[in-house]
């Protein structure tokens, strides 16, 4: 995940869009082959210093400004003035962006998914064994085990479900040129647009530059997704404290242990979680304060949310992964359990619950 | 919006419940149709002092066991233990709240509804006029004016879309009894589950107390809706300045005014907009924090949920309000705006963006 | 609390604020004594009908704009002029918030005070009793239990702290006009706001209409106060779990019930302190995002401060009282925390840290 | 900012913590100096792989965890136990922080002092030029020029005095041991922090692994310094629009231009200030969330702080230099400001104002 969103990723993306807009304009009869042929061998073989590129980036306050600037010194000064031709910095940006989140959101579904296999079976096996229920941290009356699991396979299926729309939904092509209109283009604008979404493995859309709500809706959903795998974190944490012990994290190796108490069990993969479940709410909440965009192009706004969102999605994937590792081992105490609860437990309708909740699965 | 949110209806939709359920467990054979009707009518008849209530409350922690003693109370002893039994607090709390989610997001979405039809027509006739674009806070290259109003309606009618739908999928019935198994019900609680949905108007569901996710995407889409309404208030205050003067507020009596200078017109439906999102991220990073609850019933998460809500509710629907009227009175001073243009503006394929833009309301 | 934040105690505020301009006025020489006693008369016997008050500001977007217009129209017309002169709404709208902030935080401290009472003897007390510590929610290794309590008052005395300082430097005078340059009172300006911010009870001060760091630095202590009061309610909670037990709220008529399980103690004074930790945050950083407002008087940013900051105090407020009421009335279960420690338990320093922890509170 | 903040120098802080450690326990007559000498040879010598540290820490959750093993693998077997006692991660992890919070705070307030430098004599030589204000985004009334720059002035003096005052009041020392009764060191525990935190540059205090209140100081005061900074920065994107034109950011090389528009000039160094004002509430948002931590150590809060406080610390460092560049630059179009007031423009007080709001810097 560190890697979907490391500068160098970017930077290799950022040149993707470059060389595919010179051939989506080349199919629009813009341009000619060779022109598109030189930008995309000078997108190939750009070599650039990262540290100097960084450098540049935060004094032009956008990548696309240095990028534009390379690729024109390295191809033939005809050829020059089409580099980037009738796209703007936003274009380049806001489509790298969500190349980026495409990426990063199957690297988090892919965890997920292992979290969901790992509770699925535990829900039906447990569905009938009665624990105790707790409600305001207090013992209440007992529940079937297994529903206490259903409800956190349904919390973070319903959450992926959630994730996955608003990627699929907004995670498309920004292209609109440095006003919005895809100017310049002599009217072949959408026939380059749909081309260069093809080649880049995104929806075509319009412009979106100054509505900001599908990088909203992602953001949230992805705060959302990591409260769900946060809420199982809390249950575990919870219930693995010494005087319950009902459940356990695996033991990993170089995972859960002190610094300074040897004997020590820590729930470090629910850590991870719980941590980044404090990160998330803040992090979209920045992204939601950006939406009132100036007029055709922000000034502050969307360009603080590539961060956010790049976070968002490192601290998600952190959080999935951690409790899928934990999710795949969980180690439970059937004595320990049992112990809280009277022998002859109710459990109400814990059994049909469970089946309720796991049932979308299927579909 | 107030009054959908004020302890007074708060009250009689919890009367409601407490009616209903007793009449849905007559339907399962739980109890008889005497004991409802006597609860029932309790429910009809219950006069309580509203401030004395609110005390009672907050010493509480929840409504609902005030108002059971209360209902308990006014019926025989024979009668008072079915009061509310098969239900706990949180099943009240939750049930009422999305009842009234219901109840607003109709009243957010006449507002919204209101201004789109403002909008449409609009961008459709202002298309092909050409206006200044302005990015990053300058003036960049023209646009069709009707492509920014058109942005606007899109940002709008995709938030009020998915705000629509978290509604429609996640305020629904909670109900599970004390530990969420619905225990106590001779096994007939999914039947009392269905049959006091549908008096309540709500979908049936597995109860969801200590899976949050549903109200932090009815809190999420709320606050990405204020966010798309605020980027058009914030064009529009934007325009309105002196020196660009291209759109103007509506002049509405009481409304623009200055408590120092006569002769001000101020943007202030933009003004209560703005302002609404300021607050609404904040609010839905509450909502969010709150995901992780513990075990079967969270200590502070879902309490924190109600007042946020509501907020939310209530700014959207102010923020909706304010932006329908200007956005039905908007005043667009054609001659500013083209004295920004020169006479050959290429607004590149402005007109074919706002019919893309526009297209979805038709579907 | 609510009584301090209400819309009654608003407009007596306000009508103080209009009648002590006028008051001030004179004495600098601005206006004559009877213009001024007609002033104050209206302010006196002013009768406005709250509901229709309500619908009047939420139109103009301000309260000062309906209440000068209805002063001005119980005066005579050679006095209406006169009213409101030299100032602006934001003038009122931010005194007035001010002032109510000074009377909130002494209500606020009133309890965090109360607290501080209670735990400080028991610090001292349990000192050198050693308890089982808990790091990572797994048992660690023994303290003094005084240690933890001591961590506990020196959190909230700290905060504690920090929100007075704020509210003694930061809530002050509003005074500067409509531009905040003063304008219109011949020099005596300064004059002027020296007498008003007298007659307030509020420090003198250069206007701050466009610096809202002031208001910020009360809203993030006042979250960061609620905070250190959550970390009492968290240990507390986590303590008075079954198979811990070591600690419970004490029982106070009417709270800490369920309504479906009877015999149940809920920890419900943790419960309103934990809620109030959800939605503070958020709320804080509603006031932080508003900062940047536009030039002489923003648009949108101070207009969210107000309902934030009244949240927060009631929030805190809430929390304060909460905990003030389980601090005093805190059931300390020796035999359980002992019985989960050895014999020798060695608690290392923790009574000269008890010692350090407390010292602060004597200087 | 980056460097100081990178896993370079926060190893370089960690083996210094635990190099300074020993030789604190040597003072104390801990243990023998030879011993000591060991440790600090190991810290001075140790070579780590970062990508394998990286891995470590991640799966320890914490850096001590393989940075301890590493020590010990690298000193003798008798020696080796020595390595990190009586203290615990958590200690090297909040200690290694408030040292870089320390070194942040400097280079942060070098910026912003820069930017004072540079507001203070134009705020005195603009005093009483008369300029258009501006409230609720419209034209209000005349105000001195300087009166808005010594505003602006005033509240970045104000928001970094308040972060001085947070950072040398809550970045300390934190030395407690594994439960934070500083257990194991035979009742020297005090001497070895005193000596610890001289040897580090850090005040001593007691232990406030579980008081995060010092934490959130920091962070919300960032967060309001970073909103002060953007406050002028609005201004400035404002004043510089077309139409108004009074003021414009310095032209820099390589900052202010645009991909796609040569002729532009966009107020980048503002952009950047407002990015940053964007995500700063919410990452301060996240600290408060995390302060109700579980008793003796949290699980997740306090974990979650680290990544906040960098990215709060690089935002504002990076506002704060962005400001400093266009405050020394600041282009100011005497001509444009004052053909937008009338001749005669009354200022009012504007001229004792700014000398009101720059006095405090003298002090």
């Amino acid at each position: 995940m560190l890697a979907v969103w490391s500068d160098a990723r970017t930077l290799v993306h950022a040149l993707s869009f470059e060389a595919a807009l010179a051939r989506a304009e080349v199919k629009a009869g813009l341009i000619d082959v060779a022109t598109a042929d030189a930008i995309a061998g000078a997108c190939d073989t750009l070599v650039l210093d990262p540290k100097d590129l960084a450098d540049e980036i935060a004094l032009a306050g956008t990548l696309a400004i240095p990028l534009v600037r390379h690729l024109r010194a390295a191809v033939d000064d005809t050829v020059a003035p089409t580099v980037h031709s009738g796209a703007t910095s936003q274009d380049l940006a806001d489509t790298v962006m969500m190349v980026q989140a495409r990426e990063a959101q199957e690297l988090v579904a892919v965890d997920v998914r292992r979290a969901l296999a790992a509770l699925a079976p535990l829900a039906r096996k447990y569905a009938a064994v009665p624990a105790m229920g707790r409600t305001l941290l207090q013992d209440a009356l007992p529940i079937g085990l297994g529903l206490r699991i259903a409800h956190w396979h349904a919390g973070i299926a319903q959450a992926l479900g959630a994730l996955d729309e608003a990627v699929a939904q907004h995670a498309m092509l920004q292209f609109g040129g440095a006003a919005g209109t895809r100017a310049g283009l002599s009217g072949k604008g959408g026939d380059v647009a749909e081309t260069l979404a093809q080649a880049l493995g995104l929806p075509a859309a319009p412009p979106w530059h100054a509505r900001r709500g599908g990088v909203a809706a992602i953001a949230t959903t992805l705060a959302t997704l990591v409260g769900a795998i946060a809420k199982i974190a809390r249950d575990i944490s919870l219930l693995a404290q010494n005087g319950i012990g009902e459940v356990h994290e695996p033991q990993l190796p170089g995972r859960g242990g002190s610094s300074a108490m040897a004997h020590k069990r820590n729930p470090t993969g629910c850590q991870v979680v719980l941590a980044a479940a404090h990160r998330a709410p803040g992090l979209a909440a920045g992204v939601l304060a950006g939406m009132p965009a100036e007029q055709e192009r922000g000034l502050g706004g969307w360009q603080a949310e590539g961060p956010a969102l790049a976070d968002l999605f490192l601290i998600a994937g952190g959080a999935a992964a951690a409790m899928a590792d934990v999710a795949e081992g969980l180690e439970i105490d059937d004595a320990a359990i049992s112990a809280h609860v009277p022998d002859d437990a109710d459990i109400g309708e814990s059994v049909a619950l469970v089946a309720a909740l796991l049932a979308p699965e299927k579909e």
